[in-house]
């Protein structure tokens, strides 16, 4: 059976009733299984996580797409996460019996249909990119929603689909396909956002820090803390643990404490087994020695994770 | 679906030809499934884990007692480990639709059968007790297999089946029912045992150290380590994690390194998560959160652990 994974990041983390209308607009569409939606008002965007086959995950983001461009108005539009458009981002992620190739033939044909249906431009990233230049989401987003007029009359930047203006409100949009990755963010006891931009600098693999991580600081006023803001490519080539160790030492340099630390969205099992091992030194360990992962390969058991919360009703034709 | 725990310690970990025999004698019995099998060579034992109901695990125990009886002869028995039995001790533990009541009448109707077939006297520990104030299992193995004789004869210890005399080359066993445990070792870079001794004595709830640990000090002369050989009852009241800390401060304050640490047997999956979530100082994390779980739940999927090793076909009727 194939599984991809799609992670489309949403303009809108504050209004509830938006975020459940975007959950509504996921919900019920056959082939799409929405796993969850973390929403954060300081940077006032929604990650949900869906998975499913490519007809089903397509309908089910051209039914978001129509949702946020609705409700979601980026001129007025104000959070600390860099973001293009009211649907910001979406990749496309091969879980199970799904190649790469598939994930990028996704995001291209959604691409082609995004622009086409609603006027919203389109750019190709990781993965997916036809211009290998573009392949950075953060070069992409580089200049924002408010410096997409200049940017995509700027040579080399003309949005793969769409074009040649951003939509008004609903900007542009990214659409990608990558490998897993772990949204990770560490939260630091100050208000001095230049403790949260100066270690993402040190710690991510762009400036010459850990492989596999990007990092971006920004402030959570609301919460009167800073945030380094990881994303973590590939945890087996470097494990959440060494992030947040290296975090931790250089807030401890600078004389900042570490709050806490949150999964955004949806870890894989092995990156919190792997922490778990570390941290106990464990000498040979492995994911057989899991009481569940035994009894449900010999028992096919019915799984004990918690139940799903209620869904909610189909809002029209799925 | 009713799953019972049965976990099984034999006091041979060195002869490769026993433990496979061992390991024969619980395979292919229908309603009992070998999920692993650990052998340690410094504490002379082998530790199985079997799941299955509750006549399913009896069969295979008792088919586990004959071999064990025929293969293992205490008298010249050597190992770090305290023992009284050839098989030394059979606890029950309820997983699934299965409760403490059931257990211990498991316990207390194979102890009739294993001294009525084998003539090896049965003590019953924990919650399988018939005696209050012999419930602690290091009670019961206080004095060992070498000391069996005289204590059966004091007053108080005459054993719950079988008796008076242990069997010559059997011993005795213990059968008990109990909740899940952890077997948790930390190895210490020191041949000193007093060093493993003193700190097993700090973090024991016996002796004032942490709730619903126990521990003993023991030596591992093959790798010139010592070890503080842990056993976890309640991971939910004490982590695993704050078990190791305190046994990484206690050997630090001793100028000791530790070398490592190593799970016997089968771990729940929420202790190595609690353990990931806690090292990473993870705010609200929920095993909601975790993809895999998320997956089995919403699309049932084929479990993505890895196989079990081939097993052994039935050496005679199952």
């Amino acid at each position: 059976m194939t599984i991809i994974e799609a992670v489309p990041n949403v303009s809108e983390g504050r209004c509830e009733r938006v975020i459940q209308a975007l959950v509504d607009a996921v919900t019920n569409v056959p082939g799409a299984y929405l796993l969850d939606c973390s929403s954060d008002p300081s940077h006032n965007r929604s990650v949900l996580t869906l998975v499913g086959d490519g007809t089903g995950l397509t309908n089910a983001i051209l039914r978001l797409f129509a949702i946020a461009i609705k409700e979601i108005d980026l001129r007025t539009h104000r959070g600390e996460h860099p973001r293009i458009g009211a649907v910001d981002v979406v990749p496309f992620i091969p879980i199970q019996e799904a190649t790469t190739a598939e994930c990028m033939e996704l995001a291209r044909n959604l691409g082609f249909a995004v622009a086409d249906r609603f006027g919203v431009p389109v750019y190709l990233y990781e993965d997916a990119a036809i211009l290998a230049d573009r392949s950075a989401l953060e070069e992409i987003r580089r200049g924002q929603f408010e410096g997409l007029v200049d940017k995509m009359q700027t040579a080399g930047w003309s949005p793969d689909f769409g074009g040649p203006l951003p939509h008004l409100t609903a900007g542009a949009t990214a659409l990608g396909a990558r490998g897993p990755l772990i949204a990770f963010n560490i939260n630091l006891r100050t208000e001095d956002v230049e403790v949260a931009q100066q270690i993402s600098r040190l710690v991510r693999a762009r400036s010459g820090g850990l492989p596999a991580v990007k990092a971006i600081g920004v402030s959570l006023n609301h919460r009167g803390l800073v945030q380094v803001s990881v994303n973590l490519t590939d945890f087996k080539q470097t494990p959440l643990h060494r992030v947040f160790n290296l975090v931790q030492r250089e807030a401890d340099k600078l004389g900042v404490e570490v709050e806490n630390s949150e999964i955004v969205g949806l870890v894989p099992e092995d990156a919190l087994m792997a922490t778990a091992a570390q941290s106990l030194r464990l000498n040979g360990f492995t994911p057989r020695q899991v009481l569940e992962a035994r009894l449900r390969h010999s028992l096919t058991l019915p799984s004990s994770c918690p139940a799903l919360p209620t869904l909610q009703k189909p809002d029209g034709e799925p």
